[in-house]
């Protein structure tokens, strides 16, 4: 595929942001509102999924239909559409529907867009909060209540002073789960409960580790995008790129992403 | 003690809002600043307390001086100091440092002011999402960045379709977090690192359980106002009140909160 030109990258920044901005409505919606179920889609565990998700992806899906109708779509939801740019927008209208229905703020809306190479431009909305996390075609950022800022990650130091998270305690399969707390154990602390949240701390210099599995393209691409624009790494427990998840470790330099890895490997 | 005067709520509530709007200023002075460190109080955990923590206390106990210089004071940071109204304000000026320190924004303010019963009134405070839940004297509502709302905790519903928060998996000793893990095999979700905003979920009507143990007063005196504004019950494991904090279940109502109960005694 030729190099994008200027003009096709604004556009589609500014798509990206107009398809966040209709996720951040539509996901407000119903966030907090006492109506709020949960269907599920597997019958071996809880996986709700609500009103509110299928609403923001349909969303977006009208947007795209309108402003890129020669672009593929890969959403949680709705699954994929064709495209003929080779271009593909990838969607998770809400990362985290289990902190959503808890009312917890960490849940996220992720968007990207990529070619055959994989992500070339992410971001990672949170509307409640009102904060955008961005990067890829030269931009890395954030906006948020308080402030807008550079994104950039946290300098090299020993996994003694790191700081890893993890959405759940249970990472994985049993050998999975093994491998992140023998990493978890090195580190000075541990935090979890955060979804795609815990990506854009890292993207911000927050924190030092996200480490997950049984992750899904849709999960992943865009922290990639913003994490990479930061100055981090994500790929997977082997240092392979990851873009359709499975096993994920994202770090804030090359160094602590190679002391993680060697941890990880056993 | 004699009841309080309609003049003196309204003074005291009026204070309390004056102390989380001089703790929110403090914190987000700090909150995701490069050079934010953390001390070590304890030398056998990472307990990490924060310049901002000693200010945000700081400045709460200026107030008080000028404000309410009968009333004791309970704070994290800075002790215990006595007063002769009978009434104690309880601080916490960052419940939540580990958070406060990832960047998570489920760390809160804790101020809540005591009679010998116990907190008459409370507040928690999230300063960077700009929320404030309040209960006690007839009061029991939130402000946040999207809307105002009445506290309701959820109506009685089954262990199998509850949701359960504490802050880490390791709850406890051993023992209490066998029986934690115990209760929360039987519910529906459980979630971690909610620090004391799950106690906010739960007065919000989002959530069913909190538990924790090894609380300190100043952990729990205002969530014990807000919670029980609300309609919900906080106590011990027993059912016994826990001003002094301890081992913490708090329930969105009586039929949750005894079957929670049961669970938690083996």
């Amino acid at each position: 595929m030729a190099a994008l030109s200027e003009q096709v990258r604004a556009e589609l920044i500014a798509v990206a942001h107009e398809l966040a901005d209709a996720a951040r409505s539509a996901t407000l919606e119903h966030f907090r509102t006492a109506g709020l179920t949960a269907d599920t889609k597997e019958t071996d565990r809880f996986d709700p999924v609500t009103v509110a998700d299928r609403l923001s992806e349909q969303r977006m899906r009208e947007i795209l239909a309108r402003r890129r109708p020669q672009d593929g779509i890969l959403g949680e939801e709705m699954g994929r559409q064709a495209g003929e740019s080779g271009l593909t927008w990838v969607l998770d209208p809400i990362d985290g529907t289990r902190s959503y229905l808890c009312g917890t703020p960490t849940w996220g809306v992720l968007i990207s867009v990529a070619d055959e190479t994989g992500p070339i431009f992410g971001l990672i909305d949170q509307p409640y909060i009102g904060e955008r996390f961005e990067g890829g075609f030269g931009r890395a950022g954030m906006t948020g209540p308080h402030w807008s800022r550079a994104l950039k990650t946290r300098a090299p130091r020993p996994l003694s002073d790191c700081i890893i998270m993890s959405t759940f305690p249970e990472v994985g399969t049993a050998e999975e789960g093994a491998a992140f707390h023998r990493l978890a154990k090195q580190c000075r602390l541990t935090r979890y409960g955060t979804d795609c949240y815990a990506y854009a701390l890292l993207a911000a210099g927050h924190i030092d580790l996200v480490v997950e599995a049984g992750l899904q393209a849709y999960d992943v691409q865009a922290p990639i995008a913003v994490i990479e624009a930061a100055g981090g790494l994500m790929t997977d427990w082997t240092g392979a790129p990851c873009p359709q998840g499975g096993r994920v470790l994202a770090a804030s330099s090359p160094e602590v992403h190679a002391a993680a890895r060697a941890v990880l490997a056993g």
